[in-house]
């Protein structure tokens, strides 16, 4: 510490001099803030220029970056020249038009705008008292959005036991509540039957689900896949779900957890909520709904039917940034029973007790969540959403993309060499190109690999493929905010002459 | 699915007014990105004379919010009216420069405009391919920030088998870390043995590392506190340690994991890790540094020997979202063998192959971090922090917080009727009102906690409390970005004019 010593005793130059860098001068903040705002509007002007997918090979940053940072400030100028000239061209361009690629990512003005008012509050929510708004307008805008879903009052604030939460990410919501559904089932079969806890999806629930399974210390091979298949639409089936954890408990096992999708990644496929409930219920099962995808379209009367059963389940989340125009990331989790996940998650040092928490009058969110004391203010961005546009604009937004799905779906059917794998249910389309559909082989999935990389590496759109029931597919999936029907056009063309190239050769 | 139907079957007009709903109109975007810049530099122009502690009751908000979102669209003024009459007045101002409670979170410009940037593009890199920028630039900058913190090679990219990530939070660190850990012990002594497995911190260590390790499953009861004391600066004893350790042991468990800390959150305490790290290694524990708070000081030469013996520990977290300007949230996390940590988190469903991650020439962030599939354009907030102001402000910035602190430390020793309970070594002062100091008793305790009241419930400045080895005592943190000297001097007085009231009464 003797250097703090010597700080002390320095002379007042010094004092000057460290007092004279202010890095939050309001109004270089406001000049620098409006520069950058042109940029990203010149940005979203000019995205169509840019390739999709970045053409860049590994090492193409790093190679072109100093060892180390600068010592001294740079120019915001050589900033904006190096994300011109270095960062721009190694980006895989999300916001383009003409991303078709995973899931798009969908944006809007009035979530950038709430995505920026948080940020400059920079404001902590872990308790109710470290910042009331934080955490009063999350609780607001979650049983709006549970409204807006037709979700049961039980999982409301406005009921009594349950509510919601904004958790960063789909695996962070099925792990708090995996850790609360283990916790409840340790407590009443000891810890040292941890081994015997298994978890159940369909082979077609997202990996963030082993992922969480096997943080929460799952077993690997406690964590049950079950086979899907074309002819049930690879949703999961009931019958062998039950036959499946029958099996499991007369080994002994111990079913812990099931995890049903509404709109799977590779294909959108919905599992059947009513039913699967009655195993979850039969076998005391937490169950828990990951609508990550599909749960956005659930806010438009004639998609709700895929939540149908939900008042039976224990918990749901759905993640905005995918379809509801709020940026990343921000995944919204409702459960029944809030004691159960605070009870798991809590923590009560001494430096966060105040008198609200201790006369248990208020919410505290750092009890619903992974982190412990970090939270930012990303109801903001919600509230900003639903207000800017009112729910008829968002249902809308939602059918707008299902019917230029459904007309790239149209497109690909109308040419022979073509075929739909499965009918399109939200904004997804999984087809491949299968010019002799009485022979199955291996060429087939050559081809279409080809075609994918032909029509990738040319820049001009990005979508992607996946396998499913051992068939590969190519899947177009619709949803970019800025993408219109002249570009779902322009790519249907641009894939049909990929398969003229690919013939030709 | 009849509806889509009906879409598919609708009329121009329906379709045409779907497609009216633009919510990402580049220039609609730049105008309304413009007013919220000019809002946010006026909040922060005007935030002095906010009460720094919202003075609001619970249902504040919720009360005055309708219980539904609204149909149609509102226009951005009535946002902006509500965030001032409904929301503001139920903040707590975290970036308030008489925010003194906690550690304050500290940002910049320069952070605010990367963030602007990471949230414009909404670019996600759980995959090299996904958007090679995002993958290169944060490996970029982690070895940046590890240089400047002089980490070890064996912690970089630049060295051969080690590197850097960006985690949300310290929890995330912990967790992705002790799973990994968790793993790679379970692979030797069998699953079955999962109840056996112990973790160590202090009774200092922060209350995310027992949240983490229950997420892990590991048992409650198996969670170690070891017990601190004033005389050794509540600091981690390596004998003590050792001891714990070996009774465990000879009681057939297995220990697995050791959490240091480098600036514990009540009184910044600093754990010693070179002695530590022989019982870590005795023991084949696998040895974890939370830096959270003190890791930013280590920038400067002058702190860095806190972090003497770091070459010997498994890995190092810290968050510049604490101290280097950042806004929330930012957690970097080192580890030293990141292949155990891929293994550990490693998904690879068949929609997210691609020829590079095939490879192997590249680095897929999603298999060092919690989410499957999310991941934010993070390093670009940090980049632009390194470069707009270079390691000497940065250094600079930390030591003049420093010297705050200590200012007021010196201004409290001035009053015989307060002391200070452990000396400064951050920018955290650690005091109390103690007028009889000869009788330590209950009425001491009471007596602070009403100057905390007091001091609070003004609205003037926002300070917080603790309680370590029996003692209650009051916490004030320097570091709020906009802190000057003469708000902790005018902090100081109010405090003075407590105690002068409370001895009044």
């Amino acid at each position: 510490m003797g250097s703090l010593d010597d700080l002390s005793s320095s002379d007042e130059s010094a004092s000057s001099q460290l007092s004279d860098f202010k890095p939050l001068d309001p109004e270089e903040f406001r000049k620098q803030a409006h520069q950058m705002v042109d940029f990203i509007a010149d940005y979203y002007t000019k995205i169509e220029s840019y390739p999709v997918l970045s053409q860049v090979q590994p090492g193409y940053i790093r190679t072109r970056m100093p060892d180390k940072a600068p010592n001294q400030p740079e120019p915001l100028e050589d900033l904006f020249n190096d994300v011109n000239s270095l960062i721009i061209p190694a980006m895989t361009h999300w916001l383009s038009p003409k991303f078709f690629a995973f899931f798009p990512t969908t944006v809007s003005t009035a979530a950038f705008l709430g995505e920026m008012l948080c940020t400059g509050f920079n404001a902590v929510g872990f308790t109710w008292q470290a910042s009331p708004a934080v955490t009063e307008l999350e609780m607001v805008v979650m049983d709006w959005l549970a409204n807006m879903l037709r979700l049961p009052e039980s999982f409301m604030f406005a009921g009594n036991h349950g509510g919601g939460v904004i958790q960063n990410t789909t695996c962070e919501s099925i792990l708090v509540t995996l850790h609360a559904a283990r916790d409840r089932v340790l407590e009443n079969i000891g810890a040292v039957n941890m081994r015997k806890l298994v978890v159940y999806g369909s082979d077609q629930t997202h990996s963030t689900f082993t992922k969480a399974s096997r943080l929460a210390g799952i077993h690997p091979s406690n964590i049950r896949s079950i086979p899907t298949n074309l002819a049930q639409g690879f949703s999961l089936c009931p019958e062998k779900l039950g036959r499946v954890v029958k099996d499991d408990v007369a080994r002994g096992l111990v079913p812990l957890y099931l995890c049903a999708t509404v709109g799977t990644t590779s294909t959108t496929a919905v599992d059947p909520l009513e039913p699967l409930a009655n195993v979850a219920r039969a076998y005391g099962m937490w169950f828990h709904v990951d609508a990550a995808y599909g749960g956005s379209a659930c806010i438009c009367p004639e998609f709700r039917h895929f939540l149908n059963g939900v008042e039976r389940v224990d918990s749901l989340s759905m993640s905005p940034h995918k379809w509801l125009l709020t940026y990343l990331d921000c995944c919204c989790l409702w459960v029944k029973n809030s004691a159960l996940l605070v009870k798991a998650l809590s923590t009560n040092p001494e430096y966060l007790k105040n008198k609200h928490s201790e006369s248990d009058s208020v919410v505290d969110y750092k009890d619903w969540q992974v982190a412990a004391t970090c939270r930012r203010f990303k109801s903001i961005r919600l509230w900003f959403v639903l207000r800017s546009y009112g729910v008829e604009n968002l249902q809308n937004h939602i059918r707008s993309d299902v019917r230029m799905a459904k007309k790239f779906e149209w497109l690909v059917r109308s040419d022979p060499r073509f075929e739909i794998i499965v009918p399109v249910r939200f904004a997804l389309v999984c087809f491949r190109l299968n010019p002799y559909p009485e022979v199955e082989s291996g060429d087939t999935e050559l081809l279409n690999r080809k075609l994918l990389d032909w029509v990738n590496s040319s820049g001009k759109i990005y979508m992607t493929h996946t396998i499913v029931g051992g068939v590969y597919m190519l899947r177009f999936a619709v949803g970019a905010t800025l993408t219109e029907e002249c570009h779902v056009i322009a790519a249907w063309k641009l894939i049909k002459e990929g398969a003229d190239e690919l013939f030709k050769s």
